[in-house]
């Protein structure tokens, strides 16, 4: 019997320990049991009307066709305007790519810049499939840790200590996921001037730049045109499952992404595109204003109820869904943390392990993408599952 | 000013001619010309009508959020279902992961499969991504001539003398595009041995399958449950803007797949799979039977046309929607033939330049996934493009 043959990269990609969690708890549910859902990076709220709307006459009209690698240029024009809108900033829609998902973007982007054996700086804790992206295609990322002195950020300084010949970019999160902080405007800046200098290329997550509380997030393109913006209609905008986001890219650098997106995608799914556009309008944005605020509130109630318990969340998340807590005062092993916290009391969270090896053993996810009462009753077992241990 | 970062994979990445060409056409209709398409490889039907309700339905009913990343349990059992209806082969749904499109599902197999230098065998012409998502993971494609005399279709004599020790994977698609053409029985019998004695791993796209016009295409399933088969609900099931198409794996790979497809999609558009679903329902069979057959019409009609008129087509396409041929009678330059042919006479086609370097410049493919009238216009437009020059 011959062996088969197996790409090595397939021993470095990490399945998510999400997912398993995610499965255990359905396993639960199907068995009778109720599970509070904290693990899951997908905010609970169904597709807004306005979207559906748009939508079921775009499917109807039979407009479902491939459309143009780079996306529906109406789509692209909309997007430009909600740049100009939001953070008063021109982007011409000649360099916004529509993707399937911010996955999408991500994949188009590296695969666009990298070599095998470039390496690219990022935060760890960070998206655990950052590094996995630059390990598919075959160069290396350099997994900073990071702590809650910069906000879970990295910093200058780290960039440039960490720069070496091999360095092609730079992977910030602006809101992180799991830590839900920002990249301070004053580090942004630094960041930028010096990847600019090195002649690398800066990469900017926001996907979570809508889901921001107590300010209001400023883009990168308005600091830096050169830098590659990676967004997402998932989060703030609700169409997880529809498969679509966008990358703002230099103009420059257009030619190879779009003809890497028409080999890898053909396009991004059209009717995720009308659901898009539609989820621009102006009658949408009123609904996720107040989605936006309901998420506000989930942080400002989970934030302290969390820290009462006994979790050390150093800085307070500006945005994102999500609070990163430090678990050591209850285990050295977050990981079974969590599993005896699904098992025994019906709640699921994160482990650190996701997220990468700055300390995952000390460290849970808790994600604020339910609503209010199943929040509290979360915080109820929580405190009873802690009492007990 | 820095020279930005380029991945080397750009240079050898080609961006489709035939899109150049299609947004040529397009210019020319916004100018108000009449443009009868013949270089699109998309049908012309819309999304079968129970496939619209079901979406509608499901959309309504707010599901449309992340499924698992193989696709959702019951979309993976109807298409096991399908496997046994129309071929009486049994596949556990757990082998089968629902992916973005053809696309998505090609660089799944070919990202758990092939490191850095590693060669895949696959046919030329043919679809012009294959060689390009091999050279996305820094794998070489070997690209083989393939003549009229084996049906445009590798031969096992090919495989065996082409095979080295680099070779990882064999790449057939049948029916091919841009030929039409299937592998015969006994072709895919003696590769498939070939392929599993040499420890490699058979790849078969075979997402044309539902639309063979003189006899049933057997699936490589039936035959060799190691082969990894590539499939689409574009073609046959009409639903190319959707993106969603699946893949069949051996049960050892599965676990691969399903961390990659994780970390490269999250998962296949929601709604796509809800559409999926409908289209494999009795209801829309019985409607994509009938567009078979006006496909199996036109085919009929476009054949012996174009041969009258002198092009060179020697084996007659059992299926997809294309004729592969050589117009050397005409013109050493298949690709200035097609720019004057849409200029001059309004009809567009796509050059062989798209499908390889085994003689594109003598050939051109013709798409009949436009209605019959258009077809006899596109026709009548040759005809005369061609005495007048």
């Amino acid at each position: 019997m011959p062996k088969f043959p197996r790409a090595d990269r397939m021993q470095d990609i990490q399945p998510f320990r999400v997912m398993e969690l995610l499965s255990q708890a359905r396993q639960l549910e199907a068995e009778g049991r109720d599970i509070v859902h904290m693990e899951i990076g997908e905010p609970d709220f169904p597709s807004p009307e306005p979207v559906i709307r748009a939508v079921n006459n775009a499917i109807a009209g039979g407009d479902v066709h491939y459309t143009p690698a780079t996306g529906m240029l109406v789509l692209r024009e909309a997007i430009a305007g909600f740049y100009l809108k939001r953070y008063g900033v021109l982007v011409d829609p000649g360099r916004i790519v529509v993707t399937p998902g911010a996955s999408g973007a991500l994949l188009l982007v590296l695969g666009s810049l990298l070599n095998p054996g470039q390496t690219v700086l990022m935060a760890d804790p960070g998206y655990p499939c950052n590094r996995n992206f630059v390990r598919f295609l075959e160069g290396r990322s350099r997994s900073i840790p990071v702590t809650a002195d910069s906000g879970y950020q990295l910093t200058a300084d780290q960039v440039e200590a960490n720069w070496d010949e091999t360095t092609t970019a730079v992977l910030l999160a602006s809101p992180s996921n799991p830590t839900g902080t920002l990249v301070p405007p004053d580090a942004m800046q630094a960041i930028s001037h010096i990847v600019q200098q090195r002649g690398g290329r800066l990469l900017v997550d926001e996907i979570y730049h809508g889901l921001v509380y107590d300010s209001q997030a400023e883009t990168i393109l308005g600091l830096n045109d050169e830098a590659f913006v990676i967004n997402s209609f998932s989060k703030y905008f609700g169409l997880t499952g529809w498969r679509i986001g966008w990358l703002v890219a230099p103009e420059a650098a257009i030619p190879d992404l779009d003809k890497l997106a028409q080999n890898l995608f053909l396009a991004a799914p059209t009717p995720a595109q009308h659901a898009a556009l539609a989820a621009l309008s102006p009658e949408t944005q009123g609904i996720l204003e107040q989605r936006r605020e309901a998420f506000r509130q989930r942080r400002d109630y989970l934030l302290p109820a969390l820290r009462e318990l006994g979790f050390d969340i150093p800085v307070t998340p500006q945005g994102a869904f999500y609070l990163y807590a430090n678990c050591e005062r209850f285990t050295d092993s977050s990981l079974e943390f969590a599993e005896a916290l699904l098992e025994e009391a019906g709640v699921a969270v994160t482990p650190g392990l996701d997220f990468g090896s700055n300390q995952p053993e000390k460290h849970l996810r808790f994600a604020y993408t339910t609503s209010m009462e199943r929040l509290e009753e979360g915080i109820r077992r929580l405190r009873q599952f802690i009492n007990k241990t």
